[in-house]
């Protein structure tokens, strides 16, 4: 399930459009799980998600790539080995590639828009990876 | 001034991280003009750009890059060659590369948060771009 889901090709790879604009809330209203990214746009090899959390994530890095998180709804911590950024809705933050993080919603639920180079384990180890499915 | 701007190695490229989380809607009340997009973050050889827009962009398109829109405040119009894409608040976007379109603020100011690979021309040609400064 999770090879079948990141290795489908992206609606850009198989030449198509979108048909119309992707409502973020809606999209965020259409499940309920935490920490289990969902797919809704491609946008140069890259997935757009939205994804809801709570709770604490795990530490991790990726080696090949910045991090995008987008806070739509809550306030998230990006906890970094020497501070503690917060997010509220309609902020942003990039964590740079190789830089560790742990992503953390202490508050309350938190929705996000994540982007992240398609095929990217989100733990930055495929072993513990979610599956990231396209709704 | 316009190739300054373009040709300033991202934070990525410097090695730093950003100092903290990027509010969008504070970035937005930094300035006024119109169809003048600001850097705000870096991703992955992109740039994370806010933008204000009002009445019709040029049709164009970008061979090498699918261009991305997330709208925050007001309702913008994409106009396709066949249909035209309107986009509410929380509503996204993405127009694939070769993909001709022409953005428009066509009922009051658009604010919106954009994505376009670094140094990328906001009109598909150098001659006509804007500049992309970062704020």
């Amino acid at each position: 399930m999770a090879a079948d889901a990141i290795k489908q090709p992206s609606r850009a790879q198989r030449g198509q459009e979108m048909a119309g604009g992707v409502n973020l809330r809606e999209k965020l209203d259409s499940f309920s799980d935490h920490w289990s990214p969902r797919i809704v746009a491609d946008m140069n090899g890259h997935d757009v998600m939205v994804v809801r959390v709570d709770g604490e994530f795990t530490w991790h890095s990726h080696a090949e790539s910045d991090d995008f998180f987008l806070v739509l709804e809550g306030e998230l911590d990006i906890d970094l080995r020497d501070r503690t950024i917060t997010l509220g809705p309609g902020e942003l933050y990039v964590v740079p590639k190789g830089v560790e993080h742990r992503p953390a919603a202490r508050r309350g639920e938190v929705k996000m828009l994540l982007i992240e180079p398609t095929g990217m384990p989100n733990t930055g180890d495929e072993k513990t990876a979610a599956t990231k499915v396209r709704i």
